[in-house]
């Protein structure tokens, strides 16, 4: 099946990559507008891109042609954001953040969340989130009708148990995280794992197993 | 546990964000470079960011300070590349062929894969490969230290069987994709789903479960 797919309408398009390109990590981000709201959305067109320094990345799409989702608005205006990773017992009430409420409107006062304040930056993270990374705004880049936000990474919340101090080894355990896969709600776990082992040598990978 | 990221070495960083932002899609990337080596490796600072028009990026990172790693020098050159997903069986060649080969070494020959001719590019894809994304290069974007690479998928290929032609979803059992958690060779498999329904309404939202 080979698919054209610039020329497929953006819906189909949309379809088509996020049924493919998986599992997704979530960032559940939580910002504040400049009139104090704090506003709380899911976005898995994200990822880490790099660690020197830590940036990361996310596409926040549009409400509707030519208007911003609440959570860019809120970036742009203050410069900052939380992202918040998703653990299983959190996925249901993160699907219900993703519905659109006005602006005006906390979704994490409407979802009976409550928020904890961040370290390095005014915006604050969810009390409930055992991962999260405080950022500010680097820079959006746009790549025709796309928004792409790069954000700095300030700081890292972790619950503890989750990581171990002396080797920063994560216990699989302790931190299950849920990612995305195609729409309309089908998400998956990070509960079962393979283990293949170091990065091997060139000599090693060349060992048939 | 709070983490003063910026001010961790890179090393430390490296860790605490592959350990905990998870799970992250693999882009097991076929270039080629001016000479005609097709280079193949994984990289999981990656994901796609929009899709008006569709575009992805990943983060390469360096094969050693201000030096770029094969895929990145090869896209640079020829300024094409494709997006390879992995599936399980593929995943332990695909750990292999992140093994540091000299640039003058084809991974995809040395590990015994085999190419197919991509449609819009002069990359080839990986013939085992259940799903592909033509992609040439929009731009690189410099973040401090940092490289981010942007593209522009021109082509889409999907094994028969994955995507239903008329709603294109993707039924599940048909393509099983690997991701990437913490290193040395952590991985996760998209297998066990979750169904959380479509988006709410703001109404539905509210409404207690």
């Amino acid at each position: 099946m080979d698919i054209d797919l610039p020329h497929l309408s953006a819906d189909r398009r949309y379809k088509l990559l996020t049924a493919l390109v998986i599992p997704r990590p979530i960032a559940w981000i939580t910002s504040v507008s400049a009139e104090g709201v704090v506003n709380l959305a899911p976005y898995s067109f994200f990822n880490v891109l790099g660690n020197r320094p830590p940036v990361i990345a996310f596409g926040p799409g549009e409400r509707g042609p030519g208007v911003l989702k609440d959570t860019h608005q809120n970036i742009e205006a203050t410069r900052e954001f939380v992202v918040n990773l998703v653990h299983p017992e959190a996925a249901e009430v993160m699907h219900k953040s993703a519905a659109p409420f006005p602006a005006n409107v906390s979704e994490v006062a409407a979802l009976g969340l409550e928020l904890t304040p961040s370290q390095a930056i005014q915006a604050p993270r969810l009390a409930l989130a055992r991962v999260a990374l405080e950022c500010r705004l680097h820079e959006t880049v746009r790549v025709m009708d796309n928004y792409i936000v790069l954000g700095l990474v300030q700081h890292l919340f972790v619950q503890d148990g989750i990581i171990d101090p002396e080797t920063l080894r994560m216990n699989q355990k302790s931190f299950v995280a849920v990612g995305r896969m195609q729409g309309p709600g089908i998400y998956c776990t990070t509960e079962h794992t393979l283990d293949l082992g170091p990065m091997p040598t060139p000599e090693q990978a060349l060992v048939k197993s």
